[in-house]
């Protein structure tokens, strides 16, 4: 017998906000991101960064809200009953991520209501603002995930 | 001299569809990506993808963007006046992405406001439907984008 998944659906609770996470980005991952998905000049070269509205070499967009994914992942979407998502509410991108920074999570349940058609999960809504190690926000983003509810293998 | 950047923001015409794009999605990308930004088990293993939601080892969502990201990239914004992005209005992951799919785009132009504060620049925002080999829609994306107008560099 293996853990029971957790957290499930009905361990997240309106309204409950927390924080997590010490991830350091890179200029090496900056680079590799942007080389691979996002090759304009302000995500590959210092002299372009700093000619743009960025005021230096910056993250893509998309290489932000995939670390997001992964601080997700590494604090509570790991072993948990997560079925997927069908999507992204919104995405704002604040202030640009620079190499050095040093990025944490403010996590806030928006809400959560089961399914009415499959009774087996339900969608949690969450917020998440991104924030450096200034304590400024560098995005913010909210989506829904579906869960299962708990103990969906013995129903 | 080197060519002016092109397209800038008077080229974006509101109302215009285009279609572009054929991206072959690799099983090893699929699990590069995971590894490194989404590892949920239905994103790194066969197996796992079967019994889940999305009925085989399919690419995580975010990944899904960064590929339209590409595409965008090698399409229109390499050598354009994009100057960056302010976020998204919407994703929504409609179908899995599976490894073998060819991905193109279906991009409308909804609408192209110059910046009331800015005179340099203009926002477009822009519809993207990415599409698999059988023609099915699996993610819609709407964002806008900010791109300077044309010969800013002689104003």
């Amino acid at each position: 017998m293996t853990a029971a998944p957790y957290p499930a659906f009905e361990d997240f609770v309106p309204g409950e906000i927390t924080t997590f996470g010490a991830y350091a980005v890179t200029k090496e991952e900056v680079i590799d991101f942007a080389s691979q998905f996002d090759p304009q000049p302000f995500h590959l070269d210092e002299e372009a960064g700093r000619a743009s509205m960025l005021g230096g070499l910056a993250a893509s967009g998309w290489h932000t809200c995939s670390i997001l994914m992964r601080m997700m992942f590494d604090h509570f979407m790991d072993g948990s009953t997560s079925i997927g998502s069908p999507g992204i509410d919104e995405v704002k991108w604040i202030r640009p991520v620079f190499p050095g920074d040093v990025l944490s999570v403010r996590r806030t349940i928006l809400d959560a209501r089961p399914s009415a058609s499959k009774p087996d999960r339900g969608v949690v809504r969450f917020r998440f603002e991104l924030m450096n190690q200034k304590g400024e926000t560098v995005m913010e983003q909210t989506n829904p995930i579906f869960f299962a509810r708990r103990n969906q293998d013995a129903a």
